[in-house]
């Protein structure tokens, strides 16, 4: 947690805000500050800034803040993620959010299993929360849009195409015969398969809503590390 | 498990393995291959091609094998990396080797706890099984070669400055002038610091050792993200 998010729900005054569970457990526990110091705050899709620890105890913490700063630039990037494995899920989604990403879009595929999409991780507290954490981890304020596209044709063939209009598309495709772009201006729509890949109808369907396919060279990378050095790689 | 790993021990002759234990266990839970099927596979730090089941029960899977294929190459690419804590050293350890890195050496800094070292996942049987993980999820044979320095200072000063010679020697250091280079000819040689970052004295040190502080952009990214981001953009 590098920067504590603040609610709207968390102020008792305009420039003071009053804290329990999480947040509190963990400024106990891995911050120890005492009166008087400062922690990184933020405030959800808002400011950031410093807040002075005006009182602490183990039922509450209050902060003085001061929101000066406006967070750091989203990435003008979308990203349509195959639905992961639950346990791949939540690195995924705060990965991304730490990144930057702007739009996640978890897309139903041949490969991803039915009972992923009812996995408890798919609840909507827990979407938001891996995001949260993603949030307090790269120091942003932003939550990127979040959206279940849970029918892979309608979605692909009557959404996608004016979702990622104007934007470059690409599709992670193995074999494909362009290497992956470097230093992209502009906004990015990048599509990720499951684990195994796309179907080959899957892959002829992106195509035709505007995505290019490229390939990520030999090496099969995880979900959470494909997305990084896919990222890292674009922007 | 993309990639069967075998070792000189499985081969019951020149072109037959016979495998139990977690490889076994993996092709029976995952792959549940028949007789006559192929699965990839590579010898460890040979060639990789195919092994067709030739008998499989639960106690024993043999394969019939045709190591016809060398793996991909190896990035020229040595990352020195602070010891990470624990929970985290595992997922490093594991994504570096996937991503291709071709020489790891674990280091201490200011900010790395000393428990971190006596974990029980600092013993050689781990370290050696995480980037195995790492080389079977790449498809890839070559293990990467780890070392542990656990003094910063004579091993930056003494022993650094000759390894990272003639290759571009990045140190990640939040706020220095330099954007992170792209597409990097040659070799590199990459340092990433504690969670907390290096202190001014270790970055200095390292700068000393030839290393070129680069600025990583206002997000702060776990470890094992920020590495393949940054190795995404490097190579």
């Amino acid at each position: 947690m590098n920067l504590i998010l603040l609610f709207p729900e968390d102020f008792i005054a305009p420039d003071r805000v009053r804290l329990g569970g999480r947040r509190l457990a963990h400024v106990l526990e891995v911050q120890r500050p005492t009166v008087g110091d400062t922690l990184s705050v933020g405030l959800l899709n808002g400011d950031m800034g410093r807040g002075e620890v005006a009182h602490l105890d183990p039922a509450a913490l209050e902060l003085q803040v001061l929101l000066d700063r406006p967070p750091p630039p989203k990435l003008l990037l979308t990203l349509v993620l195959a639905l992961p494995r639950p346990k791949v899920l939540n690195r995924a989604l705060a990965a991304a959010t730490t990144l930057g990403v702007a739009r996640i879009i978890l897309l139903n595929a041949w490969k991803v299993e039915k009972s992923y999409w009812k996995s408890p991780r798919m609840s909507e507290e827990n979407l938001l929360h891996q995001r949260i954490l993603g949030l307090e981890q790269a120091r942003d304020t932003v939550l990127p849009d979040l959206r279940l596209a849970r029918l892979f044709k309608p979605f692909v063939e009557d959404e996608l195409p004016s979702l990622a209009q104007g934007s470059l598309a690409l599709l992670a495709h193995p074999g494909a015969a362009e290497p992956w772009p470097r230093a992209v201006e502009g906004s990015v729509t990048l599509a990720i398969g499951p684990e195994g890949g796309w179907t080959d109808r899957e892959a002829s369907s992106l195509q035709q809503a505007g995505f290019k396919a490229v390939d990520l060279g030999p090496r099969i990378l995880r979900v959470e590390t494909a997305l990084a050095a896919l990222i890292g790689r674009l922007v």
